[in-house]
């Protein structure tokens, strides 16, 4: 039997830094996004290029990818750009593929880009342009696709549109972001189940959050519209560090774990990736470890006597 | 709109209490049933009549339904029965609604009751006949329906028939317990929906253990086939009271949480939940709390504010 197969992308080293009290060396940062590629993850988020004054857990991104470049690092990896600045910096630093991130409501693109819904839709497009001369894959990610903490829940015809617009564009991916953990199963189901009927599931991923516990429900209901491709952190870093027990992005640790067990071919050794799961706690303090790891752990042992 | 309902039952004060390491004392039970009452969780299950020798958190379930019924509670309430015995303690209690246990495993019912499959078949035969003599109503729930510690794998056509026997001989309900939290939502879909093709959704139910983390996708799972009773515990009570971090059942929090951001009338107040959820953890000082309770005390915060 052939196995379907997952592509996941570890946004840890991103994602998950950026919202942990402790701040990382680079070497620090290394350490884990080596551990993640050691377990089988076939595409890691390794860092953003963002200003160090607004995200001092980011600085020195550049390092990252030009150490990663140096040793010849092998697993796809992916920087994170807000702005024309951001991808003009990830190109100097030898990054393959870059993230763009669009904004499904005006009130998140103010806030977290100060810039408009169009201005963001504009630069995407101009970076894809540039990005198809330098040989360089664009992932465009929409946050806010299911809801934003300003301006409440988003409309999927906006989603649908943007969606539209950018796969004709050519990005290589279109991901569909979670971003405040908010979405529910159902919101899932109808929003990936029309994106999916109208442009196949080939370029299409998910990224959630499990603030509301609602993360592998997500990714189950997107897996039920054919989505193939997920974002997901290790350890589930990336939630609130002010909140205890708050939750971050869905665990590598979980995801892996629940489409291994549903008979999907992720690439993923499990008992590596909770070498790379303790090593995110270890580095951060506050990560707060895959939601199955209790159990996870366990069995891992179990398996190895 | 008219909402679709669900039924949930709040099973934390007996396989919540079971599993936790403080044995409380019929007051502090009573206040915890009370507690989960005023939240408008429709259904409990109060308490087990097993041996108090092997369950000592559950001595005393006849004082508890006993004082239930001289103040006039109103919320249904549901006693657990592993047997004969067990019945004619619940009737001799008042108990109007029983819970007796089906295994689809000869592992299981060994280890867990010291009889056979067959033999607890038997002895739920001879209840039915019995209650329906007596007026009260049967829960047949069918553990490890999914998998089973001892024995593997669960063959869903042990599970179909058997539900359909127990269906047929007139069981008030027919619950599919994944009794170790095994279960992932692929599972889950392809039982559920078979069961409800054959047999509508009105007496099925599912009780999920988020052990593996998947509680609330196996939720989400099973409504898509129909099913609209579920089993769950207040503040996600039932795990291993050994294994720090370990969960035990879909907490009530998260479910009920869910399923109303999914448009599902649950009768549900989550503020008053929150309360019971509150004592459950006080009381016992080991039970986990919903996985979203970071989120939903926030935004129950905001909410009154």
């Amino acid at each position: 039997m052939i196995q379907d197969r997952v592509i996941i992308t570890d946004v840890g080293p991103r994602d998950g830094l950026q919202n942990q009290l402790k701040i990382l060396t680079i070497e620090q940062r290394l350490s884990l996004i080596r551990s993640i590629a050691e377990a089988g993850v076939p595409q890691i988020e390794a860092g953003s290029f963002v200003s160090p004054k607004a995200v001092p857990a980011m600085a020195g991104t550049d390092q990252v990818f030009t150490a990663l470049e140096a040793e010849g690092f092998t697993t796809p990896t992916i920087a994170l750009i807000p702005n024309m600045k951001g991808y003009e910096l990830a190109r100097a630093a030898g990054a393959k593929t870059v993230t763009m991130v669009l904004y499904a409501s005006e009130g998140m693109a103010q806030k977290n880009a100060a810039m408009s819904m169009a201005g963001a839709e504009d630069i995407t497009g101009d970076i894809l342009a540039l990005a198809k001369r330098d040989n360089i894959e664009v992932i465009a990610t929409i946050a806010v696709a299911f809801a934003c903490p300003f301006d409440g829940p988003t409309d999927p015809i906006v989603v649908e549109q943007m969606a539209a617009k950018f796969i004709r564009a050519g990005a290589d991916q279109l991901v569909l972001a979670d971003t405040i953990g908010a979405a529910d199963p159902q919101q899932v189901r109808a929003l990936t189940s029309m994106l999916v009927s109208s442009h196949g599931a080939e370029k299409l991923g998910c990224h959630f959050h499990d603030t509301r516990a609602m993360g592998l429900a997500n990714v189950y209901a997107a897996v039920e519209s054919g989505i193939r491709r997920f974002d997901s952190s290790i350890a589930g870093m990336g939630g609130c560090p002010f909140a205890p027990g708050a939750s971050g992005n869905v665990a590598t640790d979980d995801i892996a774990m629940m489409l291994q067990q549903m008979g999907f071919a992720t690439g993923i050794d499990l008992d590596k990736l909770m070498h790379a799961s303790n090593l995110a706690q270890e580095l951060t303090g506050t990560a707060p470890g895959g939601r199955s790891k209790a159990w996870l752990q366990g069995y891992l042992a179990k398996q190895a006597s």
